[in-house]
């Protein structure tokens, strides 16, 4: 295992030259924060690009530096589960816009202050570039996989897209290729309350008397709360909910939160801001809510897949509302008019859009499946 | 017509009585501000009560005097519409907790000040006793019927329920018998926005510089943009304004409200901040959250209906996932069960919730054949 490059668990990249991005203009140093788990092959072949979700990051299957919990994918990542890293050398880096060590607003700007909203906006295609040129550091020329769940299936279906011979297999999970008028409704709430939060001060929230990403906390987690709501199914939040009342017998008569639904969603809102920026959020919703595959290449979903050569699995979750199975269905119409060689299940889950985070032993076992093959 | 009373359209009536509230105190002083259309019959039979939703106001059929618009249901009511002004007197009431001339808490306290919070948080049941009330004050001991969509259908239920001498028909158009976790999630979401909000001052915005009900401005905006994507359905938002960009060719790379639903979002947030006090969203939504008219009666739903000789119709839209029909469908197995006459039909429109309030003929032809029986 001599030429096993990197072990290590976690290290950042800096990019030697200027990232290109669809708004027009060329973001220079940045930085790429990643980790790695498990070892790369001989040649090259076994690598694994995991792609993470809006409030996602790079510690997949390590405990989050600023919360101390378990990585967000441990139920799927490790020796012996589904990506498996006894076999396979698995990547995910903070993308590009993140808050987690990758080049975002909150990063300094050549004039050493937080870029903040001189950030250029950005998409999930530039969020790939950056990917890519990890890729490119690493020395991978063909990934055996790029896996993503929501946001990081749409940054997997960019790669296989846009990237068509850097990966021989793409698996999206509850995602998308575009995002729905509902959905761009939900994030511009979120973007909305952030910034009516006086806090959030045009986003330069970085100055004197304030933590660094610390700004417009109530701002961030009403967006949160709002996005939350959309994570999970109606019926799941009635099964885990209900109308059950927060320690106590009796309804109040006042604004606490009685319900258990209120208490756990202003919980998910306040534990948020410990751990994401503002700006980012702003960022990382405006690139999904700009992401349409189709548009991208013409109107035509098929043309964006007209140069690969990938094997594709799309799976869904039938309590997903968020992105329901239609969308699946219509990428995979559109892989099929192409040509590609494509899987697709619909799995039965009660959790909605969280499913793919969650206990779904069927998720498993298609997603060791198709990495195994 | 000489026993016609009241053929004016506007009114307010001071409550002789206090009122008791579920929460266990008794609010003196109660005005109720309400409209009345058509003429009274001679027997006292031909009233219909028609309950508004939570942004609604008794304007249902006049101008709104702060907008201008038309009245919220002139498509309904009118000399020949569906809820016929020639046949019957059409009664509606700003409900307590109201901001439209009915008491709320915008309204002076004894000590001459705004409630603001020391409102007592009040419950739909709370409301229909307003309106009961303003029956007695009426002369009308018996409704021919009670109308009404969305939480206007659950003070429908609630005053069958509660009062069932006083009704001989409840129509209930979009509505529920409880508020479920999801429900309640997204009420609790504009809650927050709104106190998240530093003019919010804990409700105590309207003190100098603040004009009355103009407090957190911003807050009670995010609050109504959140509310209204409830109020349409995904398919709907699709079909009005899917990925369409607004009054540009191109994405700007900004944060402007790029996309139609964006500007959409916008202008329904702001400009409900013309009209509407931010305290009384905030009891409102409250009441409706608290809203469980089974538990009221024991936990069994069927039994809220044991007294009532009323005739039901229930109406449910397919696209409205905010009450959606498996709601109305519960509330007409219990009516079922308690021996109630009861006519239920789910109806096809693309508008979601709000289709209670638009171009659904389907839904004329069936209100209009409730009430002419």
């Amino acid at each position: 295992m001599a030429d096993a490059p990197i072990l290590t668990a976690s290290a950042v990249l800096d990019l030697a030259q200027p990232l290109p991005l669809d708004g027009g203009q060329s973001l220079e140093g940045v930085r790429v924060a990643y980790e790695t788990y498990g070892a790369l092959n001989v040649d090259r072949s076994n690598a694994i690009l995991i792609c993470h979700a809006l409030t996602g990051d790079q510690h997949v299957a390590s405990p989050h530096p600023i919360t101390g919990k378990s990585g967000w994918w441990i139920r799927m990542v490790g020796p012996g589960l589904p990506i498996d890293t006894d076999r396979f050398f698995i990547i995910c880096a903070n993308v590009l816009g993140g808050c987690m060590g990758s080049t975002g607003p909150a990063s300094p700007a050549p004039d050493g202050r937080p870029w903040a909203m001189r950030f250029p906006v950005i998409t999930i295609r530039d969020m790939v570039r950056a990917q890519v040129a990890l890729l490119d550091a690493l020395g991978i020329a063909k990934l055996h996989a790029v896996v993503g769940g929501s946001m990081g299936g749409m940054q997997a279906l960019s790669l296989a897209a846009n990237f068509p011979d850097r990966t021989a297999a793409a698996l999206i999970i509850a995602s998308t290729a575009r995002h729905s008028a509902q959905n761009i409704a939900f994030h511009e709430v979120g973007r909305q309350a952030i910034m009516a939060d006086p806090q959030w001060q045009d986003g330069d929230y970085h100055g004197a008397g304030n933590k660094a990403g610390k700004g417009p906390e109530k701002g961030l987690a009403v967006a949160r709360m709002a996005a939350h709501i959309t994570y999970l199914s109606e019926e799941g939040m009635h099964e885990k909910f209900g109308r059950r009342l927060q320690d106590r017998e009796e309804k109040t008569f006042g604004f606490d939160a009685d319900f258990q639904v209120e208490s756990y969603l202003r919980y998910q809102g306040l534990s948020f801001t410990d751990r994401f920026d503002a700006n980012s959020y702003l960022y990382i919703t405006r690139a999904m809510d700009y992401f349409d595959l189709a548009e991208e290449h013409g109107g035509q979903l098929s043309d964006a897949f007209a140069g690969s050569s990938a094997r594709f699995c799309l799976i869904s979750f039938d309590t997903d509302w968020l992105y329901p199975t239609a969308e699946s269905r219509r990428i995979v119409h559109a892989l099929s008019a192409a040509g590609a060689p494509v899987s697709f299940v619909e799995l039965s889950a009660p959790f909605g859009h969280d499913s793919f985070l969650l206990d779904v032993p069927a998720l498993d076992r298609v997603v060791a499946g198709f990495l195994h093959q």
